[in-house]
């Protein structure tokens, strides 16, 4: 079965231009391998008012528990400067020992080497002794609306549960064995409106500066730290992302300041305790005044950016040990177990199942030239086909 | 003669519609009045490559010392929203013992009073003993390069000189006698550039975000205060006018941030060791780094605004003396000698005698209905003619 080639895999799916939310094919090409294999394959349209309609796919083998999930997305980012690249985005060309693609490494890669390495369990020990699932979106890369949110809510609704879950995004810096990410950072973005009275640079008198008010509360949002850190991770922190104001005249006061701030959060917080603890940094600050004498208090308004992302950990050590174990027994290596990065769709899979992340080297991801090696297409199977087998063995047992 | 009516004249001069850069007949309509009281009159036109060309006039009365200069402008700020106007802006209308007008108190009416009492001065007592100049620009409230400055290096060619000048800008707050300008803070401008890089929010130890370093460099810019004000000023006031970033993406760390700021200073700087001391702070702040550990200095640019206004203060005692006790004997009020708000023309006219600035109430300047009381044109009328007897009587004596 030519579906045990994760090569094989990776260039049908590369040659479908699936550009969020374009489907472009590439769930069609997912489908036609996993039929076959003996999957049932639904595939499910998630529509809403403000965004575009997205399909996704949802695929099952076998009945019974233990049930593992495999997530991840087809969807690509754009190609950027299309003359720029070395062979052209969805051709899928292979030249000294690397397939060229976007997609290749996020996340299309991960995907071809999951279904090769089910193949190959297939065809070695017949269907798995109990389930998998795989859970794939078209929205990772777009608004994630209606995508892996959509579609855990669809399939929990059909009474689907699962005992654990792998998504195969990239996640190792610099080479396949890396890392696995056991948990994610949360982040929190929000926005600070301080409103001071316009005049004239020379009757600062009769002005409030807004700037005064902004500067102070940039830095209450900084300083202190928020913590230093947990046992699993980094400590959190937070950015002031822009500030603005947009007054030409050197010889004007404005009326208006803006901030916006992103923070990254550990599991010393929450979202909701997070909020109140920046709201109380903001309000303190705000009500001793600028140091400009007899100053009233600063005015200002702040607004929470919707959706924050929650932070989350996993502590499943069968399935964590299967993966890692897995990793070190086909590179000889032994992945760290990081928190470290961006946030994923774990973050909304962690709420029905424990969720680890272990994917190819994620290096060329979103850029021009995006492609992957020959090599760890063939050893990221065997690792994910090996941590099939161990984590039905721990499973089992 | 109807010149002694400053009414008379001001109506004239505010039917001429001389928003910057016309000419609108201003100055024509001043001609008309000067020359029947004996003023050899010159009209100087300015030209560069950049602004505007602008109709400038130059009138003398007399050819010995002591030399008198009045300074002033024709042109005026634009009407705003014309529809709000109780009385057109251009009619010259008087209502209810107002004279309304653009122009009307700055400063089309220190004109009409100033050209009122010369007039009334040589009805009693015959030309001056002396000289009496009006420098009168159309370029005031426009770019002011084809205004007072060019004048008057055009004047000193000719080998004009003067002993004395006073501008006849509004400078009373509330009351017609409650202050004298003896002096200006300087005021200087300038925009810094913090150069980061720029990078993922989660991934913050690949960038350097310029919004930290434009934070830490703004606050040296304010603290600690550059004075504590002198005998004749108040404490140099500096302004951060406007901070910009323009970084629309919560999850990007910018590449770049840029603040621009205005300092008005007193007599304890000159606006060259002002740049000195403020590079000084920029310099020693970016050099500490900011409070992000293990961070880089910060990479700034600081680049000033053209031209800084100086800094000038009167210390002519029969100048100051002649005026103030000019308005104590009309007004039975004593003005206070103010060095406050912001420049005018006098920073230029410093470099060639003394000078002082006297003038209506300012309350309604550059608004929608600005407006003069009738008995106010009187008493100013009043007052700069006793001021011209008196500072005669000083100087020849
Ligand atoms: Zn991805
Ligand atoms: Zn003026």
């Amino acid at each position: 079965m030519t579906t045990t080639d994760p090569v094989y895999n990776l260039q049908a799916l590369i040659r479908c231009p699936s550009v969020t939310p374009a489907e472009g094919g590439a769930l069609s090409a997912l489908e036609a391998m996993l039929v076959p294999l003996g999957f049932k394959v639904d595939r499910v349209l998630a529509t809403d008012a403000n965004t575009p309609d997205i399909e996704n796919l949802y695929a099952r083998i076998g009945s019974e528990g233990p049930h593992l999930m495999f997530a991840g997305h087809t969807d690509v980012v754009p190609v950027g400067d299309e003359a720029a690249w070395t062979h052209p985005p969805f051709a899928a060309k292979i030249a000294n020992g690397e397939l060229f693609g976007r997609g290749a490494v996020d996340m299309k890669g991960g995907i071809a080497c999951f279904v090769a390495a089910l193949a190959r369990h297939i065809d070695r020990h017949g269907p798995p002794k109990g389930s998998v699932s795989l859970l794939i979106t078209g929205d990772e890369e777009g608004p994630a609306v209606n995508g892996t949110i959509k579609l855990l809510k669809w399939a929990a609704a059909k009474d689907e549960s699962w005992d654990a879950c792998l998504v195969g995004e990239p996640t190792n810096p610099d080479a396949l064995g890396d890392m696995i990410k056991i948990g994610r950072r949360g982040s929190l973005s929000g926005k600070i409106t301080v409103h001071g009275v316009q005049g004239h640079a020379a009757y600062p008198h009769l002005a409030d500066n807004p700037v005064r008010g902004i500067l102070q509360l940039a830095e209450a949002l900084m300083h202190p730290p928020f913590d230093h850190g947990t046992d699993d991770f980094q400590p959190s922190n937070m950015e002031v992302t822009t500030i603005d104001v947009g007054n030409p005249a050197v010889n004007i006061i404005p009326a208006r300041a803006t901030a916006s701030f992103n923070i990254r959060f550990n599991d010393t917080w929450t979202a909701d305790s997070l909020k109140t603890e920046i709201a109380g940094r903001l309000e303190r600050s705000a009500a001793k005044g600028t140091l400009r004498p007899g100053r009233n208090p600063v005015r200002f308004e702040l607004a929470w950016a919707e959706r924050p992302s929650h932070v989350f950990l996993t502590r499943n050590d069968a399935l964590i040990q299967s993966l890692s174990g897995a990793v070190e027994a086909v590179t000889g290596r032994t992945p760290k177990l990081s928190t470290t990065g961006g946030t994923s769709d774990a973050r909304f899979i962690k709420d029905y199942c424990p969720v680890v992340e272990f994917g190819l080297v994620g290096q060329t991801m979103h850029m021009v030239d995006e492609r992957v090696s020959v090599a760890d297409l063939e050893t990221l199977t065997r690792i994910y086909e090996t941590f099939i087998e161990r984590w039905f063995g721990h499973a089992l047992t």
